[in-house]
């Protein structure tokens, strides 16, 4: 076979078989396949897009390239979640424990903050100790211990996926969604789950901005795993503005572990249990009917916090801190922003609102910047919500030597607001 | 300027600027901007392709990236052809000379072979001592003194084409026809050619298989000569069959030496005549009706054969060995290739004679290779014309080491009869 031939098939919209896929996925991992012909094949693809089979070739041979952890083929009991990421979105770490307390059992590798978006890992990483790099085997042995773990991707998985990524990562050929699903579904399936629940964000913090491109992914992303003998199911939600009231590391483990203390902001909880009653109903271990009533008892019955602590405990985490209902890391300085008019938040920008923070250190800029767990923002009002002159809108948490006015002054200029009352956008914009 | 971001531009179809143009090209000849990133953008611009503005930039760019030969502006009079490609196309090595014997000035910057395709450069250098790696000064110096001179493109000539050129190559990028006129014409400008007359090939030994494709060539190549101020037309003409009788390099010479004593295959002399009473006409030296009669008295008075000798000589180039009409190079065996049947000549497999004579020797199948200027074929018929069983179909100039069966075999496969008379294909088949 010939990367050129294969290059010129594609790009003249042809489909290609799953051992043309295979070959390019291979041979460029092995290093046989230079990265100028990967980039134009890349860009083919981009350009061409690829077919339900050609993408499941595609994610089986991004797969295929590393090592896979398996569980029973068949018991949909292991069962994951999946969001495209946005902005204080910290489903994952409630939802992962809940589903444990309710009988399912969750190999979760989750992944860092990419682009102006958080990342789970980053976030339990404010909790001193928990370690997010463990070994295939200690992986495994947590699932079937605690029910829930959430690690990240070690070396040895889809490594195919790590060169393809840097290499789309500078060539303008990120947002495709056959590359999209490839590099996500070769992550996620690789952990073993045989059930998965995509969260498509969409909205300004989200990266798909349309509610047609957002079900082009989600529909995308559920045909492969059918393909691949999993089970799945998405929907899309709402990132015009962050989810809950916490963003940054820190804020957000304090905002979880509010939610498994049955404290949770509304919106929260309305999504992490519109996903766990998919997860619960997929699964077969509940009717749709039931899902409801047994997540909140297992939130009730402090169950969903207890598996929290477990998995904390598991990956080497200190939980008499998390124990004690104080902020986990908190900052220098709290500075409390206040509305300069009375009116209605109308919008805001979430996407700026991530590169804030970031700018505050609470995420990185560059790859290897150290992160300061304690950055974040928490908003006292969000869109829909009455201000009057001189209430708080948000408290913006910062360690950072950045000048207080800077901080107030472009914290409210992502804020919009208008006279008359705004509307509060739905969460869940569709639910398939 | 971030070349990701115009990568992207282009990838979402958009028209990109001058000033993006000049940089990705730029940046890249001067290893700025690294091959993945470059083969990414050729393929973006394949997919998305560019309007004429366009395209005249990226040739403004790639022209701009080395040395430019200049003659008086708006001189009509240096005047220049260029040939898409194809087997036995000798037009440039007649209508050179019987340019200069008419009064243009005839700048031109050929190449070598190219695929299955002969090239001017390999033809000429059949003649011993013929130098085609004139410099720049020798160069321009030739087209004054002599009135033409045929000679290689130097390194200082547009270095971004010969560096893009290689990576299209290995990227499937080559046919695109805003990339094709780019290469072509960043290399014919920096001759200073102020007009430029096409001759399109099409068929089965071309590299434009359909006639829409050949006029969607001819059509841009011109667009963009206008948008840089040069006079320009077009044709179009068959390449289905061999262009005269002889293909092969010194073969292809004898046929020249043929052609300007007045005794050239007719085929061939009505494509040089069409040619050069366009140049002539677009010159402005003549009109539309007095270019075929300055061009006939230009042959019959032999002052173009005599020009012919003068760049000959200009150039290195033994001429006396030219005078002698004998065969420059006869070949160690020449091999008659008989028909098996009676019947009218249906068709040719083009592409086919040029790698049989690449096989004997005749071009390069490798960067480097020697080539063996005798190797050929002289064709005695050609399509629509009958053969009786047993006559001469062509003879086979060979000095290697092929079995004569072989030989035969392979050409007479290349060969489809019908019973009943084949059109002879019309040679023109458009003149705009």
């Amino acid at each position: 076979m010939n990367p050129i031939e294969i290059i010129i098939r594609k790009r003249d919209g042809y489909r290609l078989s799953g051992d043309q896929i295979k070959f390019m996925v291979e041979q460029y991992t092995a290093g046989n396949i230079p990265d100028y012909q990967m980039s134009a094949f890349l860009m083919a693809v981009f350009c061409r897009s690829m077919d339900a089979e050609e993408t499941a070739d595609l994610t089986r041979a991004m797969l295929d390239s590393g090592e896979k952890i398996s569980f029973p083929a068949s018991d949909f009991r292991y069962a994951d979640k999946h969001s495209s990421g946005g902005i204080g979105d910290k489903v994952s770490i409630v939802l992962a424990p809940l589903m444990a307390a309710c009988g399912l059992k969750v190999p979760m590798l989750s992944g860092r903050g990419l682009g102006h978006t958080g990342g789970t890992l980053d976030k339990l990483e404010s909790i001193p100790g928990f370690r997010t790099d463990l070994s295939i085997v200690e992986f495994k042995n947590g699932v079937e211990k605690v029910g829930c773990i959430i690690s990240g991707q070690t070396p040895e998985i889809a490594p195919a996926d790590r060169k393809i990524y840097a290499l789309r990562d500078v060539t303008g050929t990120v947002e495709s969604i056959p590359l999209i699903c490839g590099s996500i579904l070769s992550k996620k399936l690789a952990a073993g789950p045989n059930l998965i629940v995509f969260d498509i964000k969409c909205g300004n913090g989200a990266f798909m901005q349309s509610l047609s491109r957002a079900a082009e992914l989600g529909e995308s992303l559920c045909r492969i795993c059918e393909a691949m003998g999993k089970k799945s199911a998405f929907l899309i939600s709402d990132m015009n503005q962050p989810l809950g009231r916490a963003a940054g590391n820190a804020l957000e483990i304090d905002e979880c572990l509010q939610c498994l203390r049955g404290d949770g902001p509304s919106d929260l909880m309305q999504l992490t249990l519109a996903l766990g009653a998919k997860m619960l109903a997929l699964s077969g271990i509940v009717s749709d009917g039931e899902a409801m009533g047994l997540m909140k008892s297992a939130l009730d019955s402090g169950a969903a916090y207890q598996k929290f602590m477990e998995m904390v405990e598991f990956q080497g985490g200190l939980t008499e801190i998390l124990r004690k209902a104080e902020p986990l890391k908190p900052a220098e300085r709290v500075l409390n922003v206040r509305a300069v008019a009375d009116g209605f938040i109308a919008s805001i920008d979430t996407r700026q609102v991530g590169i804030l923070i970031i700018e505050m250190g609470g995420g990185r800029s560059k790859l290897g910047d150290r992160i300061d767990h304690s950055a974040g923002i928490v908003f006292h009002k969000k869109i829909g919500d009455y201000v009057a002159r001189g209430e708080i809108i948000a408290e913006i948490h910062s360690s950072a030597k950045i000048p207080e006015d800077y901080l107030t002054t472009r914290f409210l200029s992502l804020i919009k607001y208008s006279s008359g009352p705004s509307k509060t956008p739905p969460l869940i914009l569709r639910d398939f």
